[in-house]
């Protein structure tokens, strides 16, 4: 299977579920993987814990990560992420609830690829999700996606 | 004004126009600032040379980048643009009509944000220039748009 692959990162139920639905209401054929928190993120990508075993030489084409998760914070994972070989450039887009200007310039010095606010409006959120997919899924190359 | 600010890095006519008409025809607020080259894409940025005296503190909100450019590669402007303070988080997206996957990684490895292949065809570079910017310029945040 040469499926796109999608990490989703995120704790909140209803924007996990918004989130998925958006993903595979899109059409494209790329298959989700989802991550509760952020240590469980890790062990996805890295194959470690319940996932001990996967492919690890298979990473997404794009991380949607949540800034705010339990165990280990988005930020903390994005620097895991960076800091890894197996996943150092994979692009990593951040959403947050957060409206603080320093998590946009520490996500940035980090080296997110990304950084999108959630409306509070589930429509305004789904408008959102639908444009970031178009341009991360079909538009930008990564390593991982050629 | 706080419109949003936009840079455009290209030397080919034909592909510069179809970008300039692309973000112009979305109807969002943003002022489209060109450059030719790498090194007039620098002179802007940093406000040196023919733009010595422009306010540096003011950065876009991305540049959009051709990798093959004339003075100063695409990639070289990249690493000068993270290497600067003023525009080290400036979010980069890098464009090419190359296919070596050599390129990607070099671009990731440097920082970029984002990497997008041109289409041979108009109409395709159209749709992904559009996707394109319906993401960075609307979707995305970064320190410059907020």
């Amino acid at each position: 299977m040469s499926d796109k692959l999608i990490l989703v990162v995120e704790d909140n139920p209803d924007h996990l579920e918004l989130t998925v639905l958006t993903l595979e209401e899109h059409g494209v054929m790329a298959e989700i993987a989802v991550a509760r928190d952020g240590a469980q993120a890790l062990d996805y990508l890295f194959g470690r814990g319940s996932h001990a075993g996967r492919d690890t030489q298979r990473q997404p084409s794009f991380i949607l990560l949540d800034m705010k998760l339990p165990k280990l914070s988005g930020l903390d994972v994005l620097r895991s992420v960076r800091s890894n070989p197996l996943t150092a450039l994979v692009p990593v887009v951040m959403l947050t609830s957060s409206s603080e200007q320093s998590d946009i310039v520490a996500c940035y010095q980090s080296g997110v690829n990304g950084f999108v606010r959630k409306p509070v409006d589930f429509a305004d959120f789904t408008k959102k999700l639908d444009r970031l997919q178009a341009y991360w899924l079909d538009v930008n190359e990564s390593i991982a996606a050629t």
